[in-house]
């Protein structure tokens, strides 16, 4: 067994959701947290400066993308991701294994790993669960992740339980080749698709070699809204409780929100950075699309209640017409104020658990909107 | 007559250039100085807070685009565009004269004014001299300038004749039109295109109107570098010393050096944001090209001399990257970078100036590149 680096604070006596901390290399980060999504080795619109204004943690980078582009070797000779981009601050790793998914007819999976096509150029490259935690250790992320296999949905439960063994399979080699010196955490991730007891069976295969934390992957693929709630709850209740639980890839407010109920502790989601690109903001009282005649001589901020840098010095008519000029601006004032708004919550997701008072805080949230 | 907002501190003995203030409603600058371009209510790829730390005294903004994208009713029902934009310092605003020339084939000069279309929807639009200082009037900008009349290069002498002898009348159209109770400021506009007798009795015919400051117009159009040079220092050589003096749409740091040499104290040019969006960094011994490869592994900052927040903290090597993989923080950090040349060269002339040795200055300035 591995000594977990989850302190947990405070465990809500009104449904699953739990207070704690993380350690890594570089420092500790409070949970639950939303990591925000930097692909190519930047939060997209936004510089490490803001992140650290927003209040930001923890941010994810992109295995597959920095493999491809700079390529995991040059930002080695650079002392790492954290250097090369300039954040002090932990980053989490994926394995690459959603994109390569994502590509679909680009790869093919074999027991040795899977072999794909860049996205760029049409290469032929060849990532194996060894490969994945290499190229992650020559990043220096503080989290790595396990090389998994995707399942999309729907998927027979034949499918599901090969795909599943597979992942186990894989993350035994990931742990087996990991380099433990150097502090990085790795984390497993629970496959098993919308079946419970394979999910089950995936926790008992990991939790077996034994990791530093533990991921659901696989969710949120398709399936309907009900199914992805209901196989996180199942799925959140079997993980073992004194490691870090992080729910891939999730989601809107709501998700987070409820992905907390069930017991998640970490969360990454595309979807602020993204939807403040085309122009969809969120607000404590739901959604703004700036782009909307009704803005045009809106002299208020995006959100009364906030207090981003966007939302103190910049009115929704001035957000609308950076928006309709195809302004550079648009796009860095519109992720500061997403990305707050995402921080923020789990911020105040945070302080709730630790006053035992989340479901009157889960009860708020959904009165506003 | 008027009184000059203008403040003299220390002419060089050692050529024409000068140190001054100039005053206006939203505080003092200090010149020779240069104005960052903010066409739509924002200066490309930079935000506020960005620009103060570059250390921007003015920008500038553009009639033009901003009568017909968010229009200048809407900007002054936000208390104009200080408070639209978020920008506490001096803005000076263009009479859109120069895009209406840029329009060419869509717009008809007639004594009137100037008809054109949109370049957004293609719509019938006019803009008279008395429009244009009502606009510039609504959008409550410190120094307003004349509506004018560009000569193209080359062009006869009668047609540059005629067109000067129209600017001048529009001047005195703006300058009778103005409401003096706002402590606007307005400049005339000196054209005379290649001919230094008309730039003779465009001046004179400007100082029987009497303005707040003089303009050169009609310069960097496509005319020899040396014959620019040239009609900037017999212009300036003609300009009234005790007002401020102004050589528009310049341009290159090679030109602003020059330019301050003959007598310039303001200057404006969309070089350093629109080549940050291109890759085009400038530094104190000449241009990088961030996308060239030998830049993919070179871990130095663009310019070892810079103290910008794009030079403190990422590498050369991470500029490319951005630069490749199209990310949006590409533009902010090569828009910050070059700014704060432009801003700190301007800086440096000044502190020379005041030391009397703006000379050894620009040999040094030359002896790097």
């Amino acid at each position: 067994m591995t000594t977990s680096p989850f302190t947990l604070y405070k465990q809500s006596t009104q449904c699953a959701a739990r207070r704690g901390q993380v350690a890594t290399n570089h420092g500790t980060f409070q949970t639950p947290v939303f990591m925000p999504v930097g692909t190519q080795a930047t939060v997209k619109g936004v510089t490490p400066d803001n992140l650290h204004d927003i209040g930001a943690e923890i941010i994810l980078g992109n295995t597959y993308h920095l493999y491809i582009r700079p390529g995991h070797e040059l930002i080695k000779e650079f002392g790492g991701l954290h250097d090369f981009m300039a954040w002090d601050r932990p980053i989490l790793t994926d394995s690459g294994g959603f994109q390569i998914f994502s590509l679909r007819d680009l790869a093919k999976i074999t027991e040795k790993g899977a072999a794909f096509k860049s996205h760029l150029n049409g290469s032929d490259l060849f990532l194996s669960p060894e490969d994945a935690v290499m190229v992650q250790e020559a990043l220096g992320s503080d989290i790595m992740m396990c090389l998994d296999t995707c399942i999309p949905y729907p998927a027979t439960r034949d499918e599901t339980r090969k795909s599943t063994a597979l992942t186990a399979r894989w993350a035994r080699r990931c742990r087996e080749v990991q380099n433990r010196e150097t502090g990085q955490l790795l984390f497993g991730i629970v496959q098993g698709g919308m079946y419970a007891d394979l999910r089950q069976e995936a926790i008992d295969d990991l939790l077996e070699i034994g990791f530093d934390g533990y991921a659901m992957g696989g969710l949120s693929v398709g399936e309907p809204k009900d199914m992805m709630l209901d196989m996180t709850e199942q799925t959140a209740a079997l993980m073992p409780k004194d490691y870090p639980i992080y729910l891939m890839g999730v989601g809107t407010p709501e998700d987070l929100m409820e992905g907390v109920w069930r017991g998640v502790d970490m969360f990454d989601c595309v979807m602020p950075t993204r939807n403040a690109r085309n122009g969809m903001l969120f607000t404590s009282t739901g959604k703004v699309v700036i782009k909307n005649a009704q803005y045009q001589r809106d002299q208020r901020p995006i959100d009364e209640a906030c207090s981003c840098y966007t939302c103190r010095n910049f009115s929704r008519a001035y957000l609308r017409h950076l928006y309709m000029a195809h302004e550079v601006l648009a796009a860095n004032l519109n992720s500061i104020h997403n990305l707050h708004y995402y921080v923020g919550l789990m911020a105040g997701i945070r302080r709730a658990i630790e006053e035992d008072r989340f479901k009157e805080f889960r009860q708020e949230f959904y009165a506003k909107r």
